[in-house]
């Protein structure tokens, strides 16, 4: 196999450093030139291409890790142009469900494939190669990827056909937002109480209140340090088609609009750059 | 040292056990006078206490794993009276820090003392002895007791003061409270979206929306089972402490009320004996 990664961001670079380590990556894309310009430069093999009319003849897999549903639809579009057929979409973007069956439709249509796949388990996963990648669409295709993926997973799941693996992305972010509400909201209260936070944070992992979130982000935001990790402008985007989701299933979502209206003032504020766990912001004392 | 446990119930039964087990327990005590008089039948060498006053001259040490504020007070009252200088009075209760300051002026006047002390970890945590306890007292006394303390905990945490341990229990809580929220409210949004929790809980596990409650509470809620864990009367009545904690404090407590209100709906509709992972119940679609 021979894969191009497009979308070289936080997550994006540091995966896209995986499939070049294992010998797979031929070229890579990014909204930015620049940046991809500078990843070939870094990784021998591997060509930048501005458009994808320069991918090489040899690739047969592209993986995208961008923004939005619209990047995602245009990418497949180019991608199904090039009328290159058996060519192969994994996408590891958060988009909505919808959004992926539609790419899923271009790209068979094509005579490709389509994987939606998104990804979690922060920065930190991306560089240590330890994600977990919930996986949507034929099972033979995501069989064939395998090994690319292994590059940067520690848990690959088959959810079910194209869509599955970004409903269960939802519902990873629902709980991902939630547990930041709890995590900042009792963080702003052991700080008020004047709390050893070098002896609450195991304290509190020892026990029922243990959880991903605060064992790596307690320390940050307690020191007010907000810069590296989730830009809580991109959970805030994520949230709006979590929430569309949960209307349209007729389930409750109130901590979802919870989050949305706090990371929208926080946005406001001119903090949308800032990691998610500088909410604490809000909970603190005014 | 020599040991009486008062209050047997969810989590003090398992735990009197792991006394019993070392071979440091005297006596047990609890309200349901008939749960104390089963437990000394099954434990050799441990007699039923219907008042303190009956309490063996040996014990030196009491350990309390009851409910509320007043119980506690009542207690250290009732050892005060008994005029047994070095008594040591281990209340291993969710109460208001205020309380615990309160119980240990009584405890030291008498010529005592008292270690708040509470724990965190769940029924299966007070099972299998791997609780977190979070002390706040003496160094010294907390030091003397420890072996007793090692018999149901993981981990044992000095963290500052008497009330000290209940400050961070309360911190504790809103995470507790608010974990509930979150994974109760994702999970909802899972079912009805038809994906297979088999393949669901191991992948948001393995990310950054792993948490404690999900892995033990995820399977459990989603077949609608809720006889045992942590009864959401008592979440309800520890939420209200924590509340005027966080409003004396200052801090936004957003969060803490919704659960409350949630909590109170549930025991309005008879459910206060369900796990708190009953919270479901008001997320799935109506």
């Amino acid at each position: 196999m021979s894969v191009a990664f497009i979308g070289l961001g936080a997550m994006g670079g540091p995966m896209a450093g995986h499939v070049s380590a294992a010998g797979l990556l031929k070229a890579v894309g990014n909204r930015t030139f620049a940046k991809a310009e500078a990843f070939a430069a870094a990784h021998e093999g591997v060509v930048a291409v501005e458009s994808l009319a320069q991918l090489p003849e040899s690739v047969d897999v592209v993986i995208s890790c961008v923004t939005a549903d619209a990047d995602v639809l245009e990418l497949a579009q180019s991608l199904a142009a090039l009328a290159r057929p058996g060519l192969v979409l994994i996408d590891h973007s958060t988009i909505a469900s919808a959004s992926a069956v539609q790419a899923a439709e271009i790209m068979r249509a094509a005579g490709g494939d389509f994987l939606d796949a998104p990804v979690s388990g922060g920065v930190e996963g991306a560089r240590n190669g330890k994600l977990s990648i919930m996986a949507g669409g034929h099972p033979d295709t995501l069989g064939q990827v395998q090994p690319i993926l292994q590059g940067y997973a520690a848990r690959i799941t088959h959810m079910g056909d194209v869509g599955a693996g970004q409903n269960t992305k939802a519902v990873n972010q629902v709980l991902v937002a939630g547990i930041a509400q709890a995590v900042c909201e009792g963080m702003a209260l052991a700080e008020a109480l004047g709390l050893d936070p070098t002896r609450l944070l195991p304290t509190l992992g020892a026990g029922a209140a243990q959880n991903w979130f605060m064992e790596r982000r307690g320390p940050t935001m307690l020191a007010n340090q907000f810069s590296s990790g989730f830009k809580l402008a991109l959970l805030h985007k994520d949230l709006l088609i979590v929430k569309a989701l949960a209307e349209s299933a007729g389930t409750d979502h109130s901590i979802v609009d919870k989050c949305l209206a706090d990371y929208g003032t926080l946005m406001a504020q001119g903090h949308g750059d800032d990691e998610i766990s500088s909410l604490i912001r809000l909970k603190r004392k005014p």
